[in-house]
């Protein structure tokens, strides 16, 4: 079951592309066999076509063979064993314990979104019974619930091979709601998509679920990503990636004739306040271990890595720095998932580096023996100080360097530190250290923080995202296009779905959900009262 | 009390502006005293600066605050009796007792969402709680609520001077939230405008609330609206009116560096399709006399206004088609809200009467004795027949003609009624008439309706929107820019707030909602279950 490098579509593969492209192993920079086709724009029509026949058919058929699917697809990803995990290490230079990690999120997320629909109280049904002698008028019978709104197209994360990518997240949630998912694949990891895509297209068959459900498009150059996206066929985008590639695909949706949401996560600095007390003592040790191994796991490579650190000028401070530093001076150098991430993180360094009144630590340069331009991908943490002066006159120093290396700003007091908190963009995260009396005196901060990210992290790090009915991934732009919704957890079944509602129809030609009996018994909302 | 014509701003009023523009009485087409002052950029800035303010200030109110404001604004205007429902006539042509009606639903809106935050629930308050001893790392306690997203611009509608305007959906929707808005005052009735937004700042300085939270914009021009929604302190936008304004401030929130959301609910021709029982015998008088009565009730200016009739071609057609001819020809003509909608609507039926193949049966022509470009609005409403052939290659057909028209398309047979089902593109509602066995005997088309509208309404008509917590007034584009969202019902609140969790943050400071306690008595789902 070695990966064949062509596009999937039908229940089978398609190789009509005569351009191709090839995987790349980030420790060594040598290519990948076999090499990858580009997708044609009519292996894109046909996959979309395939897509809304299937969106019809989804919509005949019981949420609950759905639910089984996903079961099918976490059974088979887990029966792949090794191969999968070999090849997308190949791929990522992702190591093996994180890999069967992110394999058990994976999973994980499958079987809790089949739980959401088995149980099926997702779709929010509400039901306002008709009074055929209110004055003036009658009162009709409405009833409300949540449908499917189309095919929608998924593009996978270079970071995260399995659990954001093509049997990640998005397509998961899309999936549960009833959509089809047409994936594009990230081209750092085709053959690791295109496992996991062959294990999809085996559960459906198996399931005798329509084959136009899903398909997996591989492609390298943006005109394929934009192909899909403008596809009048298409009616949601999910995405996680960086902000460029998020905004434009966002700025393709809502200027197409039919504008359609983009979910996309973007970038985020996650800023880490520490009050006065959270270093005191013996804490600045403590908080700047914790601290090195949040920034520092994975190389650095999560959307939730914290980039910025905001404390008060002084001698805790300083024996934070001084541990800090310490630990990233010793950190391995470690591998990033591709030539392009590596390149983008040494031109952030750059970048910060360049600002007047920033100094560099630790430089995060390339190991000794990686000579730049090689396509291996090896790099160091890299550690910067300024002060709140400076960092609140560089707009620069608030983008986002994706990988292992954090700025600390130090403020000469706390209004300073309000200062910079106000100053702070959209955020997935914000963390605030400090005892519970600290915290207690500085509410304004915590008031601040919790309007600029979509999670607050008290005495925490940010990286590690729970995953739970209560949790929130998502932020007011830039950290992502729709601060509205979570791309993670069980609420971004959401994201794909739409509210109709039906006046006066018949009970038996009801959704099952909206049927005075209540077959599924699901909890809905009866003439204004909560009911199972 | 009469009217002074300048902006609603902290409190005061504000008449920095050196251009003017006039309400005009659409019935005699004679300008309306006083001149209305438009807005300036320093006018807009002072505005949006104020809610940012107050948005800081209501984060600190207790939601009960809110709840008595909404409460003190329904009370103010029905306090101002015949002064209001006069002003409103006099700019809108709209009659005493739709006016009256009108007024009911806006009370019923404002005291409808004090009951919501009073209740409370609506945030969506979910708590996972914590582990510390799960393996291999600790269980967080994370808790997930909505909060406000920021400052609200909205435009006011012309067709509903007080239910979708100055203290209507949109804008009492953004309070509950506890968002402050900023309203644009539709430029045909800036008097009625006026008078409600004094209501609203003189109940707010009564309540003690931020001044701050509500401002409101006088203005003609394009670029007035366009400088609210471009301005940076905007978080998201409501609309409610054309096609095009609707897409015009959707296109330039999405092309801020900061795009926002746009709630804009724009056109819809509200398809009713008639299966054979339907007309038969004599049922086709009866649904002639109810689909004449949706279509010209308000002259047709209705979102909801049934614009295309899709039949099958035979006997009872032909009877329908008589009755319903007889019954338009004998209408009373009426006046519409502005020279700007009549203009429209006479362009709308010249386009449809160009197209081959078209029949007009009645001619919505101006009645006698009103020359056109004298400013007064006197119009007919029209009736047109075509084949399902001609609607299906004319594009222009499924094009809105705002006011009392419909188009009459006859199928040969359900094949075709489900064809031209296939391509009516988005709408607000989708109504099929029919018996229950005819209902069940096609249900390919009652699939094909949920999927394109909001709302599917079976042996009704589609005007006369029930305000529910059901009720889905939305659609796919192009009947508005956000088919997730409601903006009538209890569920627009949604639209204006944005998830947030908290991790680890100690009980006393998370907001009431997320306290272990649930002070607030709030429904919550608890580690997986609903709780109270």
């Amino acid at each position: 079951m070695d990966p064949h490098g062509n596009q999937l579509i039908n229940g089978g593969s398609s190789a009509e592309g005569l351009e191709e492209f090839f995987g790349v192993n980030p420790t060594t920079g040598e290519r990948l066999e076999p090499p990858v086709l580009e997708a044609t724009q009519s292996e894109i029509d046909t996959a979309m076509a395939l897509a809304v026949d299937a969106y019809w058919q989804l919509r005949d058929t019981a949420p609950s063979r759905r639910a089984d699917l996903l079961d099918a697809i976490a059974a088979g990803i887990e029966g792949l064993g090794e191969l999968l995990l070999e090849r997308a290490e190949l791929e990522t230079a992702l190591p093996q314990t994180r890999l069967q990690g992110e394999r058990g999120r994976t999973c994980h997320q499958l079987r809790m979104f089949a739980d959401v629909i088995r149980e099926g109280s997702w779709v929010d049904a509400r039901i306002d019974h008709g009074d055929p002698d209110r004055k003036p008028v009658p009162k009709p019978d409405v009833r409300r619930m949540l449908i499917p709104v189309g095919p929608v197209v998924v593009f996978g994360a270079s970071n995260f091979p399995l659990a954001i990518s093509v049997a990640g997240n998005d397509t998961v949630s899309a999936f549960a709601a009833g959509c089809p998912v047409v994936v594009k694949a990230h081209p750092n990891h085709p053959g690791t998509s295109e496992l996991v895509g062959r294990v999809i297209q085996n559960a459906i068959g198996e399931m005798g679920l329509p084959a136009g459900m899903f398909s997996l498009i591989q492609g390298v150059t943006h005109g394929t990503g934009a192909a899909l996206v403008q596809h009048p066929s298409a009616k949601a985008v999910g995405f996680t990636g960086s902000l460029r590639g998020g905004r434009a695909m966002f700025d393709l949706a809502a200027a197409r004739p039919e504008p359609i949401p983009v979910y996309a996560e973007m970038g985020s600095i996650n800023p880490v306040f520490m009050l006065p007390s959270a270093l005191e003592g013996e804490g600045a040790a403590g908080v700047a271990a914790g601290l090195h191994k949040s920034l520092t796991t994975g190389v650095g490579q999560f959307c939730t890595n914290p980039g910025l650190v905001v404390a008060l000028r002084g001698p805790d401070t300083s024996s934070f720095l001084s541990h800090l530093q310490s630990a990233v001076e010793e950190s391995e150098p470690g591998t990033m998932l591709h030539a392009g991430i590596r390149f983008n993180y040494e031109e952030g360094l750059v970048r910060t580096r360049q600002v007047p009144g920033v100094e560099e630590l630790v430089a995060g340069v390339p190991p000794s023996g990686g000579a730049e331009g090689d396509g291996r991908c090896q790099v160091r943490a890299a550690l910067f100080t300024t002060s709140a002066d400076v960092w609140l006159s560089n707009p620069t120093l608030s983008e986002e360097v994706f990988g292992p290396s954090t700025l600390v700003v130090q403020c000469e007091d706390l209004d300073e530190m309000l200062r910079v908190a106000r100053n702070v963009n959209g955020q997935l995260t914000a963390t605030v250290h400090g005892s519970t009396e600290d915290l207690r005196e500085n509410q304004a901060l915590l008031q601040c923080v919790e309007v600029t990210a979509g999670r607050v992290v008290i005495n925490g790090y940010p990286t590690g995202v729970e995953i739970c009915p209560s949790i929130q991934h998502g932020g007011p732009y830039p950290a992502t296009t729709d601060a509205r919704t979570t791309s993670m957890g069980s609420s971004a079944i959401q994201r794909f779905a739409r509210l109709v509602c039906y006046q006066d129809l018949p009970d038996d030609l009801l959704p099952p959900a909206l049927q005075e009996q209540n077959p599924g018994d699901l909890r809905r909302l009866v003439d204004g009262e909560w009911t199972r």
